[in-house]
């Protein structure tokens, strides 16, 4: 069995943007230490939730490079590499490996659709093979929902099967728990993460490896609290707790409302800001949103601001 | 009405890969050159058939480089600037526009499903003010079976409306002949491409600006027939042939059955190559598609051999 490098609460970490539109260096790197600090056992920086398909790989690049420089720990961290051509793929991951990052998170080549299986396979075995580092931890993005393509179970099995020390794991974005269960069950100490924390205590009480959830940014106190009591008396109703605040927030679009919560909750309107083809919540949006969470009593971890670089 | 600078026969061009894997760039050059010779009134290079997107943008710039180097005319050129991050579209545009092509196909934002249409509006937008530039002409790209988020009527009219002398066209690869007739009806002077020549008299006979179609790659003087003789008396007869031809074709993997035609008639074996998540033809296949393809009388064009750069 392959050592993992992750285990516990991820957070897919917003990324900010400035007035311009340019990715925000310094408040980006503040927001992932605070992101520690609230007890984020990793930080999966460039997923969906990051909008990193809404930046070039050198944008990309240059945000890791001013997170590694600010001293935030490469170990810590599982950048996406996601992208459509092996080229860039690859480019990312050596960028990633090449900094010490503890894993990357690799989405499927998503342009292509009904692609066969043996092509999928090829796409992501070169980019393994190409990266050649002994270093390299690939965690497989399964996200049909956005990707539209996604990792079957055989093809799971047989990427394990051909890099057993390089595909440690999977995060399971379908949704759809009885994938999730499927993962679980046919390939123990292969770390399965769902990517929502209303399958956390379920996943955990099958060998799941914790979570990697975007409303990690505004809940990790929350979800550390299931992860940390699972086999306790109160881990249904902390589970319960995380899930109400958790549906409160996806009744909006999911990344603008999140940035919504932590402008309002760090007191920083900018945080709002989304890139294109995203749009910010409306402000009647906004005041929904913040009014039901008041209603969950909801507060945002220990109300710290993050700090600046 | 805003000058068109297309019509006729565009062809997106399919991309040779060398024995490692590489764009290659003098085949590449020769190819396209054929292409022209043969009669198309365009290259559409660096869309979905052109595997564009499994090359990154520095690989699709250099290959763009070397075309304009050797000599081929940009103003024939169309190149594909699709990209999820409007830093890479703005990036590719630029490099289009300082080459003076003579226009680029744009894809939309393709990674985030379900953004509202004032988000992909919103992208669009911001490429086209950032690129700055009168010279830009921007042809959409609507091709849902891949890209999944589209271009719906509304939106291209609100495109159209917002940047009347740069949202000039729109190359319509829904496949649903439907939507092409409503385009047509719905925005005259708007220049209206089938992404398949089985459309191409249906279109021309509702002010259709002619196709862009991967079979062009194969069969530029047949479609060409087509679009010289719309209004002739064998318009039907000469529609059926190359509809004919198209539907051998996409009975197989299309681009990996095209690449193994150029294959097969220039003699140059190396042609077949795709790249991941393209799987190439089997042999079987491959025996299979060219006895189809004589069944029907099917010979490539003047069976010219493309010269290298």
């Amino acid at each position: 069995m392959p050592s993992q490098p992750f285990t516990g609460v991820l957070v897919p970490v917003l990324t900010p943007f400035t007035a311009a539109g340019e990715p925000d260096k310094a408040r980006f790197t503040g927001f992932c230490r605070w992101l520690l600090d609230q007890g984020a056992d990793g930080l999966a920086i460039f997923g969906t939730t990051s909008e990193a398909n809404s930046m070039s790989a050198g944008e990309r690049m240059a945000l890791l490079d001013g997170l590694v420089a600010a001293g935030v720990p490469a170990a810590k961290l599982m950048p996406g590499t996601g992208a459509c051509s092996m080229t860039e793929a690859v480019t990312l991951m050596r960028h990633a490996v090449g900094h010490g990052c503890g894993g990357v998170l690799m989405l499927p080549p998503f342009y292509y659709k009904g692609m066969p299986e043996d092509g999928i396979f090829a796409f992501i075995a070169g980019v393994i093979d190409k990266v050649a580092s002994p270093a390299l931890k690939v965690y497989l993005y399964h996200i049909p929902p956005m990707a539209v393509v996604g990792f079957s179970l055989n093809l799971v099995g047989r990427l394990i099967e051909a890099y057993p020390e390089t595909v440690v794991g999977l995060k399971d974005s379908s949704g759809d728990w009885s994938n999730t269960a499927a993962l679980l069950d046919r390939f123990p100490g292969f770390a399965v993460f769902p990517g929502s924390e209303t399958f956390l205590l379920d996943a955990l009480r099958k060998g799941g490896a914790g979570c990697i959830t975007a409303s990690g940014n505004v809940n990790v106190p929350g979800i550390r609290k299931v992860y940390e009591n699972w086999q306790g008396p109160q881990a249904d109703a902390l589970q319960a707790e995380i899930t109400a605040v958790r549906k409160a927030i996806q009744a909006y679009p999911m990344v603008p409302a999140l940035k919504r919560i932590v402008a309002h909750f760090h007191n920083d309107p900018d945080w709002a800001a989304v890139r294109p083809p995203m749009v910010p919540l409306s402000e009647a949006q906004s005041a929904a949103l913040l009014a039901d969470l008041a209603k969950l009593g909801y507060s945002l971890g220990e109300r710290r601001q993050p700090k600046a670089a």
